[in-house]
């Protein structure tokens, strides 16, 4: 089966007409066509993926293609994009069946899951990576930025943080587990879910908002950096799931949340009279700390004394 | 230095504000955001390149910025689109500030030659491999896809074709040469000019386009197959260069020119009444043959008898 045939035939359920009209014209040309509506601006994130370094190998490329497409949509979450499709770039170093069948089945999950559709991509024999470039669009001048988090404001998350690193240890092998912590953890590793709706419901509301993908401490600081305040993180509010602490111990749980990556969870400043609303709507939301004057991250004990942060976020080149 | 200042600091150049009003906001966020104007459409292309599968390593880094960018937005090129930027997803086993330097000054030089920006990208640690995805705007409804060809169009290309296939050995170190003929068989292989003005002067008149990657006899049977028609190429029209005859010599230039990849010039049915105009105008259109009733590409030699087609464009998982 030739290159073009390949692509068509292992991910043609990912490539249906899944997204609505935005896709005027999907796989199989030069390029895609997108039309994006009047007054909303298209949203655009691209992110790689490299055996042995974003995940193991082998691992099971159902789940590999459940993450790699989560991983990426989550980057529309954080912007409070609505989704619109994706390409994928995909570096094999055979073409194996059994394996491509799998992954385009992964891919398809949660591409159904984030109403999203294939609109085009590469496939390529070297060392196996994939780099999925996501589409999505915003109402013009919605979007959540980084940036614009002000003193004052909450510092808030969409959920628990931690589980995807604590999950680590039995991803790598380095540790066995069948229980249903384990197995809890595992899911949040493999298959998180990108927070869209409550992206979206964010839209006018967060004055900054992103994904965790590098780990609290450090996203935080991307925050900060970006709308130049100082971003107070109190310790004993940081939100840790029953699985995580019951796997982990509660200090080994509270290191995942702080300084694990892989949660892509939504990390969001938010002015405080906009928290009641979105809480009775049901959201979520969890308040970490606040803003303040200043720059960078701190963390504060339960009596609001500083503690010392000695652990960054994962950096691929500083590692 | 860390991932992000790393983005930043080499790939300023490319990220500085070129392309004018439509991106909205470039690197530094989960996401980029691009303005599509009214009545425009969105066109996207994605391209991955491996080292040692598509171009060899070590190799100039420049030279590979150049080439990496080019290869992408010759696909907006052969749909008739006006470049508004590009994203890199970039792999690389270590973080050397000489490579990363030369490599964003060629991307940098080929974005200024496209009018293009960086508007997003991902830098991991792994085997060198690079991701771009291109994105373009075109008039809703008048991108040139493959599938509009109809029968009496004249099929044509928009220059030389082969040189690349030709400078092949010299890229790969089997051979050596430091002549002008050298010289300029290398220029377009590393250094090959997406048609972007040829492609939009074709917006509305030609029927069916691609660019030349896979070879011309392969890339005609794509356009054959998406318009459910036959490619006839009369072999004596395919437009060689006197640097490849001089080089390679003239069976082993053709051979060069049918079968070999890499060209990037556009190739196109036009119906004969748009010819005259796009000639008038300078446009340096070669007429290679016709469309015909059927299916699939032949090749004619000068009688107009058919030649045997043993040679097929290069696959990767064929290979």
């Amino acid at each position: 089966m030739g290159e073009f045939e390949l692509i068509r035939h292992y991910f043609a359920a990912a490539a249906c007409a899944r997204a609505g009209g935005d896709v005027v014209l999907g796989i199989g040309d030069d390029c895609a066509l997108l039309a994006v509506p009047a007054g909303e601006q298209l949203v655009i994130s691209t992110d790689t993926l490299v055996a042995g370094v974003h995940f193991p190998d082998p691992c099971d490329p159902c789940l590999l293609g459940q993450r790699a497409l989560a991983v990426s949509t989550s980057d529309l979450a954080a912007m409070g994009a609505t989704p619109i499709g994706f390409t994928l770039a995909l570096s094999l170093p055979l073409a194996e069946p059994g394996w491509l069948e799998a992954f385009a089945r992964g891919l398809d999950i949660m591409a159904a899951a984030c109403d999203m559709r294939l609109i085009g991509g590469d496939t390529t024999r070297g060392p196996l990576s994939m780099t999925l470039t996501v589409f999505g669009r915003v109402p013009a001048g919605q979007a959540l930025l980084r940036s614009g988090a002000r003193v004052g404001d909450l510092l808030c998350v969409g959920g628990t943080v931690g589980d995807a690193a604590g999950a680590l240890p039995l991803v790598l092998g380095e540790r066995e587990g069948a229980s249903a912590e384990a197995s809890a953890l595992l899911d949040r590793y493999w298959s998180p879910q990108p927070q869209l709706a409550l992206g979206q419901a964010l839209r006018g509301k967060a004055t900054a908002a992103l994904d965790i993908s590098d780990g609290l401490l450090a996203d935080c600081g991307h925050i900060a950096a970006a709308s130049s305040v100082r971003l107070a993180i109190e310790q004993a509010r940081v939100p840790l799931s029953d699985a995580l602490v019951r796997w982990a111990g509660r200090e080994r749980a509270l290191q995942c949340g702080l300084a694990g990556g892989d949660d892509y969870v939504l990390a969001f400043a938010l002015p405080r009279e906009e928290l009641p609303g979105l809480l009775a709507d049901g959201w979520p939301i969890r308040v970490i700390g606040r803003i303040e004057a200043g720059e960078g991250v701190r963390l504060l004990d339960a009596d609001g004394k500083d503690v010392p942060i000695d652990r960054q976020g994962y950096n691929h080149f500083n590692a």
